[in-house]
């Protein structure tokens, strides 16, 4: 009948109810535990036949559980006949492993999309891919969609003074250029080099911050190590105050007692990756998605364009 | 060159170096580790380009750490040239998951097999399949080895009087048989039915166990409940002894105090999976598959019959 049906696995149930809401549906029901084994043992408990089946999991920590989870319902899911199955995957985990740096390394990110497609998937709807060359990875169609309008309208709200937008490494200068177009800033760029193996790394800033609010953005922040030293260079060159954002906080390990402690005065992210109460401090905001992957997801289900929802 | 290189991932270390002391060659150098994020790190830190390889892993719990372990470390070693991807799985994870039993079901066991020849698996060496038509969901070769040998050897020295082979389900009766032929005694079967829902379950058993020292046979033993039930049922039909074997000590949750408490007198499993510290009790005696897996390992390197090593 193809009827839209959205199911969440275990990574981030809350979003996806919050995406239910904003499309104005009840989520799929389904179980999705373990056996004493620790094996992933699924039950879909509606029928799904002939359905448009979105299913929203973030490979985000547990990640081979999460990747796991993924593929066998994907697998559950063919098998009962679904007409298609989208993944929305807001944060791609293994995205970093995106190519060979050095001999004999695996390409995870490549393994995880083959894996998807060998499991049955027949779309994709991202956020934010690490690098976005990992689109090619897939031969369905993929929706990557944008953080980037997300982050500018939240801090066009605040009203900051004399901005100016700034990556903390060459990678991210593109992204760092689109949010400052919106918010109508100059960039800057935290220049890192190391003269010689083994010898501390210099940190040279391209622009002029002095007396200017920075903020920071990438597309992920884990154990929060460049963005605090970025923050700090930032202060020392003379930036009034700092403030940072990313899409996807990974935060793993020391990454909270760093922020917490670091010159940033507030982190703003989005809920692609669920914070766990233990990780919720004062000083990270977090902004919904939900709006915008629920608009993505109508409009892949009524064939319409999603660009248009970050152009 | 087509030179012979064994591997191991985290799952099952211990095993692998007693197989590789067994053919007489040295564990390739790799590491493989977590990134702080959780996602697996590996570094294969010999030159493999032409080699014929061969990787241990159980899929063993954690399952899903080691599945993803496998598969990063099949695209690692394929992207780096290796002649052929051998994958040796003493413990096949997911194979109770091997046929839609309800509505809805994913067929994990299959999935898996799609998994590793997606990453790039080109043979498969295994030990008791939960259900044998698993070799069928392959496209590449598979060796599968049988642990009943090593069982009935250990037996065998015991020399035990007036012995009775049983099986603790309808399921298991051709595996109870193997064992029975090579002790050279009857067999009997615990034969459960529940006479109407919610009722319990009749154990009856099959043959005359009077005055007999039972051998209890089952491939997987998991929470344990199924094997001290039938331990059970046979002392109280007049056996006078039970023993218990299985190749695969999942031995979850209740496993190992329902083991302590029960009638089984000794339980003698397989190195298929290794038992941590806190799971080895008097009780439980450990046979090694290493000369098994190890003299599989050169016969397939040399191009010849496995099946001869339990003919
Ligand atoms: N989960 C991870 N955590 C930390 N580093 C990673 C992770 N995955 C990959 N990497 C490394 O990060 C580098 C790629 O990051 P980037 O240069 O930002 O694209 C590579 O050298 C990878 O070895
Ligand atoms: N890891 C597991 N632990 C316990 N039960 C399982 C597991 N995987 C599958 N099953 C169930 O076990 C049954 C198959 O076991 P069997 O009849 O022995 O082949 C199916 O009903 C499965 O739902």
């Amino acid at each position: 009948d193809g009827s839209l049906k959205l199911f969440t696995l275990n990574s981030n149930p809350k979003l996806a109810q919050e995406i239910a809401d904003h499309i104005g549906i009840s989520l799929g029901k389904c179980t999705v535990s373990r056996f004493s084994d620790g094996e992933v043992q699924i039950n879909i408990e509606e029928s799904i036949r002939g359905s448009e089946v979105y299913v929203l999991q973030s490979t985000s920590a547990p990640v081979n559980d999460h990747v796991m989870e993924l593929l066998i319902m994907i697998d559950a899911l063919k098998r009962a006949s679904a007409k298609s199955i989208n993944i929305v995957m807001p944060y791609y985990g293994y995205a970093r492993q995106d190519r060979k740096a050095r001999s004999r390394e695996p390409i995870a990110a490549k393994l995880v999309a083959d894996l998807l497609e060998t499991a049955g998937a027949t779309r994709v709807i991202t956020l934010d891919l690490h690098a976005p060359q990992i689109q090619g990875f897939f031969n369905v169609p993929i929706d990557h969609l944008q953080g980037v309008p997300i982050l500018s309208d939240y801090f066009e709200e605040k009203n900051l003074q004399d901005v100016i937008v700034v990556s903390p490494d060459h990678g991210g200068v593109t992204r760092a250029r689109k949010l400052a177009d919106r918010l109508k800033t100059p960039i800057g760029i935290i220049d890192k080099r190391r003269p010689k193996p083994n010898v501390a790394e210099i940190m040279n800033i391209i622009g002029n911050v002095e007396g200017k609010t920075a903020i920071l953005i990438d597309d992920i922040i884990d154990t929060g190590g460049t963005i605090t030293l970025a923050a700090d260079a930032l202060i020392e060159n003379g930036a009034t105050e700092v403030y940072a954002c990313c899409t996807h906080p990974v935060l793993s390990g020391p990454a909270i007692e760093r922020i917490s402690k670091s010159q940033i005065k507030e982190l703003v992210v989005t809920n692609s990756i669920p914070l766990p109460e233990e990780k919720r401090v004062d000083k990270i905001s977090v902004l919904s998605v939900a709006p915008l992957i629920g608009e993505a997801i109508v409009r892949v289900h009524e064939e319409q364009s999603v660009s248009i929802l970050f152009d």
